[in-house]
């Protein structure tokens, strides 16, 4: 990983020292993630940028004709894999760190000498448009990508403004070099997913189009504006299409070589050029999501001129001034993997709306954002859990939007309901539960959501949470469960429904609302009706309120749970530890069975029908790749033990999280699992957002300083902080000594100082 | 055909009074050519609107696999066969006239009993959704259709505003009453017709979505909203899609029954009902082309009530009021063929934007008309000839109006072109020629286009004359001639060309341009680089100028012309006939020439391998059922045989236009043909639009009055008409007597008189 260059430090020292900290860019690795399950992308895009412009090393995975899945498809959500050998080109839209695959669209590639146009396979070297590389000549930093096409012998730059992908191609001298724009390719291509594409050649430098899409995203429209800084001097397409009826006519002229007017559902694209050695054609790729109009009015706004290296510099002011949101000392490992995660933790939701504030709404009309910027992909039931408080504390901005963006989603929904797991103007329905709520209730309590707003947002909460055709919903709101049968994931179901109604209770009871508090607290209670005493765990409960006979509280298939186990999942009531515990016989039982979970040895079939997971990803049975895990480590703090909390975030924070291209331990979640790390190393956690507390943990950080945005710091100062310093001998906020391990979100919100003293002994009381 | 009730025509009288003559639409007759070759449709349309809400007698008349043109599909252009016994259901947009297929969008059946959602075949009665009927209880009239459907025991009504089709359906007792949206329909579908379809269920009785297709419009999309009179009980839908590889996430909740959000290429909805004997259900289907919100705009602007006779009387008014912007005397057959042929030229180009001047443009923005009316569906190789000469005269603020939709789509255009064959925000290049400028040029010429775009007119017109990849001008403009093998069509292509140049030319003259005046008149003159004086017709002609050897001037395959032969075509130089015939020898060789054209009996293989012609459309070798014959009949007006012509017409008319269903001699065009008989009726022919002059025939009324919209009227006066008089005796314009067969069209936009004397002798100067 190539630090920044002098002149860049330079460069950006004006502007850093307005900003506070030193260039902290150089810590961010953007190519963190991009080997085994990260599922991150290595290439250029601005915090939050509606524009991921990335390589892609294989994008064409298939599934079978019969539509099953292909496997393979897995690796490529991001599209790329850092062991591949090839890259494909690159497109402009890519999800970071998701366990499925959508995007990928608008796929350039500069080639020279003869024309091909289809993409090769990396088995065989030299075919198709595709090159190799070296990750020797490879350079990954926010904002910026280089690498060196060796089959072509171009120099490929890639930068990028919010709506904008731009691209500096540096190329050897060449009677025929092309840029080749493939309107087939796309991550998770199979027959069908490209429902139409439309492309109009604008004048000799300037193209526009669209491509729609039926996948992951059921109905799925991405808008383009490409500009050249060189007018090509011929173009051609080829219409991949079985033959349309109504071609014939079409035949009275020539409609492959300089026609400027296609559509089709497989269409490829190229456009040629002669260039001298050294130099650079640049490209700029306007995105939209409502036409190609509003992508030429981003076009303009955003990259006018041709400066590659200005919006470069754009871009990475835009990621110091992200980054230095927090400043942290300590070690530079340290510093690798905290800026690393700040930059995956500043990449999803992304922006979703034209200049103008325009979008493209659930109802597939296009809609004005009046008064907040609309933001799309949300992957709630990954990032409500720490990643949304997150944003809460140092994006409250952006969190107040994204919660106007789900309220709007919630008003257009035919369903009447909150988003699940939504992206590009659809619901996909992905994982389970409604956890928006605790997005929008953590937002309300927090005083993030203006008031204003809060009484939809809680209409739009319960509103969510009674309609009972949804996922086994019905059956919870009747016996207090899902039952067994009724959903192959009704135990972690029912949990999930349990801690989503405990947020609608607490934004009812913070709106004054007694009744709606009373219902949803019952509900919140339901994670009892799946706790077998018997066993101390939960288990599925049949409709006749018999628990499932035949039960593995150690495999993850087909037991009740989506994407974990009885063991895991048995621990998932961060609104109530206490009670949990209770349940479970107090500390006395329930401190040696969390102390085992991080212990014991799992069997070779735990890792085979795990997905997801690798035995990197776990720590005897704690699985931290998978989010439901994500609280279980600070749950000693609600025990006489707290100093294991302590032990076990130190332990896992560098086991964990590696600043190399296979430094993940799990796919990274639109953030989540960067989430967790941030809140860790500072030494505090949001188990239960909306709970109005942090969690206390182990600081693995000298020191932070967190700049707000109402203009107030929060300052961590760590004393005798070491590798083995990892318990905590005191810890006192605004001076006052703390007893219990916990924190007010208010406090931290307010500006001030959480101070530790850490020793290599535990403290036990 | 049922003529309107009295109850209506009292209804009528005191607008029909108040417009100008009695109720005129008992002459006219939506029947009148949706038997054989008429391509006509029978249902509810208001004059130009949107929505053509008509019955489907089939409707899937598939392509081969491979994408061959199954030749079954022509019939049912328009959707329905009179013949047919069976009634598919009501779809919204239908061509009238026309030879090719597209359009049939949203077909909705009502049903009683168990559901079908397959709409069974024509050849098995009672199977699928479809219903038998008879034609005793149809009633088409001008925006108003009804029909009793056997099967369901249930009476269709259908009216429509501009923008909305109105359907009030009377069913029997029923317990299982259904609504079939069906989705999959369209007219002539194939595998990949439909791109995709999209549909909400926004509640118990609003439906919204769009249909996007692929066809003869390429990249079509067309959106509705569906609003049902009465709540349905349940809906449900079925995919017969494929399987997509993400349902699998979908089967947590039943996505078939009363699921609200659907999308999918192949689609069918069903909503349910139960009904008493005689209950009323009514629905209003909204379209828009450029939003679901567009399209429920329109709804509530136009049809925001329940009333349905309100809605066919409102619909009925404005029939009325077109038609009667000319009120003839005439035999009752004559009426029924002019107001028959008034109604089929009122339909078409359609409005195509929403209420608030949204419409979908060319390059698949969504554009705003500022300051005229959008529209589309312009068959411009038919309608330059006869049908916009007849806006420009009694319809000039629409002509102005489809002058700047055509305006708009040159700007729009990714080829810098005005439009050729265009419809729905498409090009599709259907025929030849670029005949658009006829149209703008007779419209500037004659002041219906206002001076400050006239410029504006006369550069798209320059612009599209000039771009040498279409169609063979290039080496038109370098030869003076389409060569043959460049072009299947060389010839006609060339002939119309110079016609189209011609019309460049002389409107570049009136705007002072003298040096494209130049250009154009030299190019105007083309037609007789094509002619071959050593055998007296127009003749196919290579790039090294010898013209074909082997050459047939009777057959219409492959010699050179489209959709006709060297007999008819060799009379295409409606610009300079005068020119013509001295090219061919003078009166004395012309006349006789032209009289054979009459006469001559026709070999049978001319009829095997002529398309869109019957026996009935054909007088000797005179194809009137195919437009470049049009003028033909009126050529003697320039020879010393002027009333030769007038025999001609008078023979024509009765021949060819009939008022009955099978009363067409060929499709009407779009209302091409229908535009031939108005004029004609009248007595004079726009033989060379953009001339200046209507070229004299022989009325077939007894009168008539045109009412202009300046307010003036220009009437025609016919005294001694008659079967047997024919023939014209003295022609006075405004009390002068014509000495030559032709009057100003200034002239007659003034406002004025034509008087004419008939007898039943020629007039032989």
């Amino acid at each position: 990983m190539k630090t920044a260059t002098l002149a860049l430090l330079l460069g950006l020292a004006g502007a850093a020292q307005a900003q506070g900290p030193a260039n902290l860019m150089q810590y961010a690795h953007p190519l963190v993630g991009t080997a085994k399950m990260g599922h991150t992308f290595p290439g250029a895009t601005v915090p939050f940028g509606m524009v991921q412009l990335s390589p892609d090393t294989d994008t064409l995975s298939y599934a079978t004709p019969e539509g099953k899945y292909n496997p393979e498809v897995y690796r490529y959500c991001a599209g790329y894999q850092y062991d591949d050998p090839t890259i494909v080109g690159f497109s402009h839209t890519h999800f970071s760190g998701t366990g499925h695959s959508d995007l990928g669209d608008f796929l350039v590639m500069p080639t020279v000498g003869p024309l091909r146009l289809n993409p090769g396979t990396a088995a065989r070297p030299g075919s198709g448009y595709r090159s190799r590389y070296s990750h020797k000549t490879e350079v990954a930093e926010p904002a910026y990508y280089r690498v060196k096409l060796e089959d072509p012998g171009v120099l490929a730059e890639l930068t990028a403004t919010a709506r904008v992908g731009v691209h500096r191609y540096t190329f050897p001298q060449a009677a025929d070099a092309h840029i080749v724009l493939d309107l087939m390719a796309g991550i998770y291509n199979y027959p069908g997913k490209n429902v139409w594409t439309f492309v109009r050649v604008e004048n000799d430098s300037l193209v526009t189009g669209y491509r729609q899409t039926n996948g992951w995203g059921r109905t799925r429209t991405e808008y383009f504006a490409l500009q050249f800084s060189k007018p090509f001097a011929h173009y051609g397409s080829r219409n991949y299409d079985q033959k349309e009826p109504y071609r014939g006519f079409w035949g009275r002229f020539d409609q492959v070589h300089d026609w400027p007017d296609l559509a089709g559902h497989q269409l490829r694209l190229h456009f040629d050029f002669a260039t001298k050695a050294g130099e650079q054609v640049l490209l700029k790729m306007a995105l939209s999501s409502t036409s190609t109009a509003g992508a030429l009015r981003n076009l303009r706004a955003e990259a006018p001129g041709w400066d590659f290296d200005a919006l470069r510099r754009q871009g990475q002011a835009l990621w110091q001034q992200e980054l230095g949101k927090v400043e942290i000392q300590g070690a530079k490992v340290d510093k690798d993997n905290f800026y690393t995660a700040m930059y995956h933790a500043c990449l999803t939701p992304t922006i979703y709306q034209d200049v103008d504030g325009q979008y493209r709404g659930l109802d597939q009309n296009n809609h004005q954002a009046e008064g907040f910027t609309n933001y799309t992909t949300f992957s709630l039931w990954d990032t409500f859990r720490a990643l949304h408080p997150l944003f809460n504390l140092i994006q409250p901005k952006r969190n107040a939007d994204m919660v106007q963006s789900m309220l709007a989603h919630y008003d257009q929904s035919a369903e009447h309901m909150l988003p699940v797991w939504s992206h590009y103007a659809n619901e996909n329905w992905c994982m389970s539960g409604y956890h928006s709520v605790s997005v929008l209730a953590d937002a309300v309590l927090t005083g993030t959501v203006p008031a204003a707003q809060a009484e939809r947002a809680l209409a739009a909460c319960v509103a969510t949470a009674r309609h009972r055709w949804y996922d086994g919903l019905g059956d919870y709101l009747d016996r207090g469960y899902v039952p067994d049968g009724r959903s192959g994931t009704s135990v972690s179901t029912t949990l999930e429904y349990a801690l989503d109604d405990w947020c609608i209770a607490q934004l009812a009871q913070k709106l004054g609302h007694a009744d709606l508090y009373q219902e949803f607290s019952k509900r919140a209670n339901n994670w009892q009706n799946v706790y077998d005493a018997r066993i101390g765990y939960m288990r599925p409960r049949a409709a006749d309120g018999a628990f499932r006979a035949k039960f593995d509280v150690l495999s993850t298939n087909g037991q009740g749970f989506i994407e974990g186990n009885a063991w895991n999942y048995s621990l998932a009531v961060p609104q109530d530890p206490a009670g949990l515990i209770a349940k479970m016989g107090g500390n006395a039982r329930f401190v040696p069975h969390l102390d085992s979970l991080f212990t014991m040895n799992l069997p070779d079939k735990f890792f085979a029908e795990t997905e997801d997971i690798t035995r990197d990803g776990i720590i005897g049975n704690y699985v931290h790749g998978n989010e439901p895990a994500h609280h279980v480590a600070y749950l000693y703090d609600w025990t006489n033990q707290p100093w294991k909390t302590q032990a076990r975030v130190r332990m896992i924070l560098p086991k964990m999280y590696h600043p190399t291209p296979d430094g993940l331990g799990g796919n990274d979640d639109c953030g989540q699992m960067s989430a967790w790390y941030i809140f860790s190393a500072l030494g505090f956690y949001p188990v239960a957002p909306a709970s109005g507390e942090y969690a206390l943990g182990s600081p693995a950080v000298q020191g932070a300083t967190l700049r707000l945005e109402n203009g107030k710091t929060f300052t961590v100062t760590v004393k005798n902080q070491g590798p083995k310093n990892v318990y905590v001998q005191s810890a006192r906020l605004n001076g006052k000594l703390l007893t219990r391990p916990f924190i007010p979100v208010a406090e931290v919100m307010r500006g001030g100082e959480l101070a530790f003293v850490m020793g290599a002994r535990p403290m036990r009381k």
